[in-house]
């Protein structure tokens, strides 16, 4: 007996993808499954109104009372429409999160190749009526003798390999040994490849290494699949609360993420990812929870503990996967449930362990993880900045796509500014609205309180009763909008701006320090990258301290995937970081309301 | 769109089962589907005449040539035999593999309590503001400061129940240590399960263990569910070489078999699977290769060399077996491609390798295992002794089931003899050949070449022109036929029994004895249970020695399993058994055909 299911198509135009669903499944959940990167900031609440779309032809349910504001721009909220039959939808760009800018740069560090792996090439004798060794036994014994290998364990996937490898390669093999086990063999004379990679809560930073000589052999930057559940690390856990399989499927997607970030490197490289013998991944903790499929349901009540603090070696097959059969990631260790691998991974590859000078490491995201290092201490803390600088929350916020602002000065009162890419204005990123907070606040359009003069510059207008700034008139470079700055995305800046400040100053309070002891203040990440440090000293996020003691050095955790991908010993050392890290909760500190406080003015 | 695929249904009677397959199957692959174990000696290639069935209705292809001998009872062979619509067939009681007699003692030795896993009941501060320790980072500490139980890494699925586990059970649980590793967290209090098995070609001994006290919970006995595949090891071999589905296909219905009795023991006891924290697999090379998914195809094709020779190590679920999510799965070493892992488990249970007498150990099987203890040394042969001793090849050979001649003596020149639970003689097994043979040297009616005297007694009588023995007249005890033995069965047994001899005398020869120095022959297995030494003796099969010298210990191998789950220091030894074993090539050695020779007479 043969049961009818009734199926309905949704087009998402103009990507051209095609889902294929059951009735009442809503437009966001189709595309998610036909892999349409929809904004979702809130993870399908609808109250974030990112996932605006247009409905072309077709039946879909009647809006809801959130859709609003999206339907006065004859728009719906995709989280809020179920598809009733096929329908054909149009995605605008500013709905999209990809494109985006790839961040897979950063200042390189020189170690010594000392990889987990080790891969020898061996020339067995044949098995024959006089030698009836096994084959286990006879690899083993010549890794030994004729290589010093001791090797006391077998992949039980390259076991089942091992016969026909031998066999068709005339008893010639390459053979890759990792902590005594035999994790991959293959022809000999093939290199083996590494991958490390920075899973960002919005993107994944991939690099690909040839583990023989540590040569880049590719970087890549891709978004971060589960961005369709939600932008924000809150948003992703409340998603994987909602029952096993939302949390698998978090699982699952960032896994087919790296899947495809590690075929892409390779394609680019001639290679292929079944030569992967060895990956290391960092993130935040709730990413790397997400990556090995731990709980993250903890993550978000107090008090915030972490299911995995060590460093962690786990089969790459079991997450799913299709490196090298035998494959081990290893993951960094994790400081606490806000302080994660990646913060390791940027303290190592920075050397803010090591240093003599007063440094302070950060990393701005909607959660901005601080480090100090002073007097052979070190300290950390994690400060909730929001999502303001990721142009969440923002009238015209956006992220750093095509069409962002990205800089803006004031110029003898004239406003310039500068877009990604060069295109059409059409929305303000993190560092164009940290730049047009500093710039008002410098003209004297905005007070220190961030309200707005209201006769400062003739820009400064009234929009249904609150003042705000025009940045972008419609039609200026073929602007398809106004794009304004608000008093309320002022308050948004001062915020959170605020919280990294005060974070500063209680690692630095702690530490028995003062600001302008501060030798160096280190700016990773990406937002790190692009920001101006002029404007973020105007606002009061960072020290007033000179310009050159600061130092941008882009995705710093993705450099030290790297290292601890190619070096054993950075391993220890990042195991290490986190173990001499002390940790130094914010929302229990007795000093932290009051520097908050005083860090919300604009100076 | 949908496709109408046609659906056939076989129903097998008595035993009530039903497979659902496309026309053109065979009715051999629709008992495999079914789980009805069908006999297939040859594995499908309609030489063996095994799998005999009566098609009671519905349409199936006509007979092949090789289903004559069949077709004259009124029967079809099930391996030549394709159901073309809907059939019912009824299996003849001698057609079916099962129900055999189980084989699960064997006797016991007393080893101190010290299995691979470390249960430890842990009671752990809750997590607070003021002590965010990661849940993994907060167990080990305790371990190690409370009760020095040093870990270094966790399971993948385990750290997945961790938090939950935790925060249900009020902080307190029992964490199980394995080599560093936690490999389960459960309730507190609740006591961790081991299980032992020895994977027969045949049959499956398994053991449910209390790995807190070392007590013995159950014992099961079960087919071994790749009997469909053909009886013996080479017929699985052909079956798995032909092609990676198939080899595939033998690897799984052996982990379903080993899942089955792991149920089957865990209800027994009250238990659940899930609660079995450890287990121990032995089994000859070719059963090792298939419970590990490893290639058999080697075992099969000279030099004859296995893929692993060492003790090994995998994660159960690695295997596909449903225990405790982290549990693992021990095997023992194997000594060569026909000297498997529970011919080291036996030699261990019945101490071989510390003996100071000359003590020949043996297993006897389709191919017969034998070890010589002797001055310190320890050799090891395997001998093809051919499946005579399971009934095949035997005109009237049928396997240890109900209405199998178990038990034959000439007393007075009449003929008496025993059944397996004292049903009507169908048949004759093992035991009972070996006995018929012995008996009728005895009473001169066979001569030592093998050959019958015409008039030496009134039931030999000629049949085709060929000699035989009328055992059971039909209708005898409701006999459903004549139970002959035939000049053929005579040789069958002569070459099996020279084989095992000559296998024997190669040994003491290489260690510089004669077989009267043997101070003890251990015979082991089922075979090896229920045969009468002294006919074996008197065929020859074993050297003329006093019977008090012989030793039969039943499922030795399994009872080595059982040692090596309880006992770390038993899998040290096994590993240095096989290391130390030194294997004796027969089909190489420059003595064997001339000592075979000599051994098929009948003395």
């Amino acid at each position: 007996m043969v049961e009818a299911v009734a199926i309905v198509t949704v087009d998402f135009e103009p990507i051209g993808r095609r889902a294929r669903v059951v009735p009442g499944t809503t437009v966001l959940d189709a595309a998610r499954q036909a892999g349409v990167g929809l904004s979702a900031i809130c993870g399908g609440a609808g109250t974030c109104g990112a996932c605006r779309v247009r409905i072309m032809a077709g039946e879909v349910t009647p809006p809801t009372d959130s859709e609003e504001a999206a339907l006065a721009e004859g728009l719906r909220l995709a989280c809020q429409t179920r598809v009733m039959a096929d329908v054909r939808v149009d995605v605008p760009p500013a709905s999209m999160t990809a494109p985006q800018r790839a961040q897979v740069e950063g200042r390189e560090r020189v170690v010594e190749l000392d990889p987990a792996v080790r891969a020898v090439d061996v020339a067995l004798k044949p098995a024959s009526l006089d030698d009836l060794r096994a084959d286990s036994t006879r690899l083993c014994e010549a890794l030994r003798l004729e290589h010093g290998v001791a090797v006391d364990g077998f992949d039980g996937l390259v076991l089942r390999q091992l016969p026909a490898t031998l066999r068709e390669n005339d008893w010639r093999l390459r053979s890759v040994v990792r902590n005594g086990e035999v994790v991959a063999v293959m022809r000999d004379g093939s290199s083996s490849l590494g991958l490390a990679v920075d899973v960002g809560t919005t993107k994944l930073a991939a690099y690909l290494i040839d583990l023989e000589n540590g040569e880049t052999l590719g970087a890549a930057g891709v978004m971060n699949p589960q961005i369709a559940y939600g932008e924000d690390v809150m948003a992703r856990i409340t998603y994987a609360m909602q029952g096993e399989s939302q949390a698998q499927e978090l699982h699952q997607v960032v896994i087919a993420g790296l899947d495809e970030v590690a075929q892409q490197l390779c394609v680019g490289a001639g290679r292929e990812p079944r030569e992967i013998v060895e990956a290391v991944i960092v993130g935040n903790t709730c990413m790397h929870h997400l990556v090995v499929g731990l709980p993250v349901a903890q993550l978000g009540l107090a008090p915030y503990v972490a299911v995995l603090g060590e460093s962690y070696d786990i089969k790459a097959r079991d997450l799913g996967l299709h490196l090298a059969p035998g494959a081990y990631v290893h993951l960094l260790p994790n400081i606490a449930g806000f302080v994660g691998a990646d913060h390791v991974s940027m303290v190592l590859a920075t050397r803010l362990h090591e240093t003599d000078e007063i440094t302070v490491g950060l990393d701005i995201g909607t959660n901005t993880e601080i480090s100090l290092a002073a007097g052979g201490r070190l300290l950390s803390c994690s400060c909730a900045s929001g999502p303001a600088f990721e142009g969440a929350h923002i009238h015209d916020g956006m992220r750093a796509a095509p069409g962002a602002v990205e800089r803006i000065r004031a110029i003898d009162g004239r406003i310039v500014y500068q877009t990604i890419d060069g295109a059409p204005p059409v929305g303000i990123c993190g560092s164009g609205i940290l730049d047009g907070v500093a710039e008002l606040r410098r003209i004297g359009v905005v007070r220190p309180n961030g309200a707005m003069n209201m006769d400062s510059h003739p820009r400064v207008r009234r929009s249904d009763g609150r003042r705000e700034f025009l940045l972008v008139p419609e039609g200026e470079r073929d602007a398809p909008h106004d794009v304004v700055i608000t008093r309320k995305d002022i308050n948004e800046i001062q915020l959170a701006k605020a919280a990294i400040r005060a974070g500063i100053e209680v690692l630095l309070s702690e530490a028995g320090c003062r600001a302008e002891q501060l030798d160096r203040v280190v700016v990773a990440g990406a937002f790190g990258t692009y920001l101006d440090v002029d404007s973020a000293v105007a606002v009061g996020m960072f020290p007033p301290l000179p310009h050159e003691r600061f130092l941008q050095v882009g995705n710093a955790a993705g450099i030290g995937a790297k290292l601890t991908l190619v070096s054993q010993r950075c391993r220890t050392t990042a195991q290490e970081i986190a173990q001499r890290m002390e940790y130094v909760e914010l929302t229990t500190h007795p000093r932290f309301v009051e520097i908050y406080a005083e860090s919300l003015m604009l100076p």
